[in-house]
């Protein structure tokens, strides 16, 4: 069920026995020379859908473009700084709980996020706690950046092993070929990317990574391993959250 | 040419001769008894796709959730605070103008972001001055609400006259049904739905408008309505900021 | 009655058989080569007090400084950025609905101004939601921008057809001429001032409109047709918005 | 010279040969049973004007809504919060530094405005050091609290003793009944008002002073005394800042 | 009782008979060739101790960087920017209301924050007014410049005459000395430093005082005038804000 | 070297040659019945002024208060909010990267403090952008968690085993104690402690774990592990962070 393709009615007849709800968050950033500058919305949205039909989940609208300072160095991306993502994912949640929705499960698709979303549900919790102690009605935040999921590491290494590296890495790469098998790209690709662990600003990033990949190499990807990668991650987020998603 | 199916070299080659994006921007919200909750973002989206086309232009990422306090009173809707919708539209304009962007077309699906993005224009411009005075680079920030154009103004009238009403209208219902004909929802509508022109807070509107609908008929629209009202708002689009989106 | 010029057990008196309150809002910036910096404040605050006479109705501070970034190329312009003027309007109307005023009618004059202002009142009534959900206290605000006005614009085009224009123009020249006849200013008017019917930045404007008239021929003005717009206004004013001054 | 009542090629010129600006700032408060709640704004309005004329300094718009918490238990009192007036303050001085003024000096009328004020100055200064380190243009803020001219103390002794209080004060109230004397107020006035000389919040202020005046007598005051305490507060900051306005 | 020192039980305990906190605050900014950087909050603290010591009362964490943005031009020092430290202070006192606390006596070394902790105080009261009105539990906040009590003013009078000066201060610099005796510095001092008795920006400061003091002499420090005016402070605030830590 | 007492030409010295500083972060909140409140930072701020030692390196001031929301059922537990804790980060580093610091390690003693510190530094890496660009000067910010180093995770395992648990450590007690041998608590400690491995709000953290702790048993503290903690922690730092802090 999702939730811009459902009327009211819909949803105040789901919230009579569902407090649950999946919110995809992802980026809009370089992937390197043959990935989607879209790779990181398109893959969490089509996971949260996948798990919302297996759990019959709500699934609500995307937060499309993410925290990607350091991809700023490379045309088209794109970024909200931490202080402004922090209060759209606030007023994602607080819109949400004063329907009486409790449970919000955000699947995030990009690393930059993870930190701004964590500051935000502190945020949340605490000007709830702030404004009405107590009385504060519950609210339940909860991310899985499916990327790290152990199901999907175990694929990745199974499938590409040192290739897969740590972005524009061709198991995201995979997905959105799965989503969108007419948006494959081809582009020459350095066989020796950018290696590096880490990096700070969006100079540093791309000096370390000239092409945008960290050492990755998204040749590997094919349509078929990114279905496999998207049921891979649905099956392991339905056990690992299927709980919460039914609020207990 | 959509960002998030483009690679980063394809951004970079494009701004060797284009400066303009087109930016979708709705709301998540009720639309009355038979209304998608997500039709101001499907239509934006929608038609901001068919000018791209039609002008050759990059369409970047939605804004799905809008300024829909005024709806707050029925589940499912989600509102960004002005405060954070104005900061989100100046980090969408100043990452893309980082990069060499220059003419911001927003194309709206939703009046009541129509004072957010206003005001967040002239927050870029000043934020700017500020910061940079004459030196600071050139941005050109635009609208279209594409529910005010006079050609779809025209197409409502001579389709449903009246019962075209103000808020979950046959002319959005319709492009949401072309959109997505596998979600046309049927429910019983009111004959007599709320009539009043005007409103105030959340609960206000929900007194005057008991089922979301501001005197319209969504039962009159079809799909093929939707493709009239998405063609003859791509065109009239074209016609009005054809010039901006090629730089002139 | 005029607030500052009462004392508090008169607003106490007051606030037992009335809850409405009237607050003008302007600008302070360029209007041509002849006309009054404070134009935009000086004719709010006189046909605010104007109303206020004729409807009984408490008259409240002016907000001398709005939002006008793009006359900021012109010396002694001042604005207040979007995010500001959203929290001055705030503080405004909580601070008097904590007294038991709920209906707030702003009277602006500067086109500037609009979208700030309705954006904060959507901030606060959304801000009220949040803190108390159904149990906040009831809060109307309203605006007029009597430029705008019909009976205004009738006389506009009445007495200077054409070349009324769209900034520093003859009719609120006028009506500050009406109101300040020692302040009437005389200089040499090029005779085909800027006609563009729009702009961007404050550097867009004064290249579009080099002595700031945006089409207009405030030569026209005598503090006679200053005193029939008031007038005007204040007539229209009091039929539109007299039932809500009155609590229905 | 008053910037509401100038054009902006009268700024421009003014602008040849000086660099200062006066701006009064006020509250919107409750004083006591006969005073005038705009009373701070009329009074340091008042001496403002008469200090740019004995200097021939422009004067600015007044911030008529300035930090009055405390006297929030009365009706008809408004507030902005610290952190909305600082924004203000800041919003005021860097408008006008773009176009050259350099040296802004407040008159305030309002002791509630202290901290606000002086924490907006550095607010503005640590911005500017941040945006422009070394290269930043000069700004020079500095404020004149009236009531606190020694002067003005030594005439509020003479004339009243210790009937002079801490706020409602006859010397002030003197000063808008001789800006207004049409508006005089008579009221019985308790002949013990609350002696406390000081308080915390606005709960606090009401019962220390449960007629809104902190010691005071404001019967003694005449519109006469009025025009002395103006004169004298008039006098002293022409000696004490009439560097200051000449850009030493 | 130090806060950092105790467990969440004792503070428990103190709280069934206790309601009162205080908290130091200072400044990490140049005190001259020989003054230590961390000297304003190295003397707050001390005092702070010394202050519970005497009175049994709860000392809770400092904020050892203050509003110091006219130290800016000297290597070392650190600011707050005003609209942050209201912040801070705010959440350190709504943190601390929330167990009960209900009195947070601040003493300050630095006279920098003394505007933004009183701006902070209006901060908080106002947003308790906002959020709960009537119903807001009760708050009282005091702070206390230990560097301008009347014994600690006669003592430097006494001690070092005119040579105290007002920056890098001979007693604040002789409190460091009795804290850390193993870190007197020695250095050159110009006999004539900076006498201005005001500055602006932090370039003015830097142009005025040239090695940082303000007209003082803090070779005529000792370990022993420190004691002295540590006691001396302690003494006096036990004398002026007892009752308040006391409840009364 | 520890800026607080250092003097501003010491620190000047120390630019000509070095350009790092290290930051200890910690936390002001609960440890349990036997744990010190204020843990976090005296663990942090012991093991940075360790690393200063061994690495000749600058120690600036602690941040004493940091994100602890879910602590607050506790009395003595104090929080900044997420928002705020960024602002204070980024005022930090700014005004130490102004004298020419370019390399900040922060040292972490609090888990809460994680996102914030993350999102703080891209927040700081973003403003530079867009008010420098390329221009910006560099800023490198790192964090050490010095609880999560492997060597210290080895340690606490060989001491504690699986009593060690995940708040109210044996290890961080250890450290304490090792500081503080004064401040060692007794107290009766449920030899079954919560053992949840998560938690959401301040309720739901109270109500996993009654008496604070997560799991540990921090009754096996001892000075002497402390001191071998902090070792152990200090010597991992510098073989980590060594090379960052001389400028590599």
């Amino acid at each position: 069920m999702l939730l811009h393709l459902s009327t009211w009615p819909e949803v105040e007849s789901y919230l009579t026995h569902r407090r649950a709800i999946i919110l995809p968050i992802g980026s809009t950033e370089q992937h390197g020379p043959t990935g989607l500058i879209g790779t990181d919305i398109i893959t969490a949205q089509a996971i949260a859908e996948e798990v919302g039909r297996r759990t019959d989940t709500l699934v609500g609208p995307g937060i499309p473009v993410g925290m990607a300072h350091h991809h700023m160095g490379f045309p088209g991306s794109m970024t909200l700084r931490p202080s402004t993502l922090i209060q759209v994912v606030r007023d994602y949640v607080v819109s949400l709980t004063a329907h009486g929705f409790r449970d919000v499960l955000f699947i995030n698709g990009h690393g930059g996020n993870m930190s701004s979303l964590d500051a935000a549900f502190y945020e949340i919790y605490e000007q709830a706690r702030l404004a009405h102690g107590e009385a504060a009605p519950p609210v339940r935040c909860e991310v899985c950046h499916w990327f790290l999921l152990p199901a999907v590491v175990a694929l990745q290494r199974e499938l590409y092993g040192d290739r897969e590296g740590h972005h524009a890495t061709p198991s995201e790469v995979a997905v959105t070929q799965h989503v969108y098998p007419k948006s494959i790209k081809i582009a020459h690709l350095d066989p020796n990317p950018g290696q590096a662990d880490f990096f700070r600003d969006w100079r540093d990033f791309r000096d370390r990574f000239p092409d945008g990949r960290m050492g990755s190499d998204p040749s590997l990807a094919t349509p078929k391993d990114g279905e496999r990668f998207l049921h891979a991650a649905a099956a392991e987020i339905v056990a690992r959250h299927g709980d919460f998603l039914n609020g207990v």
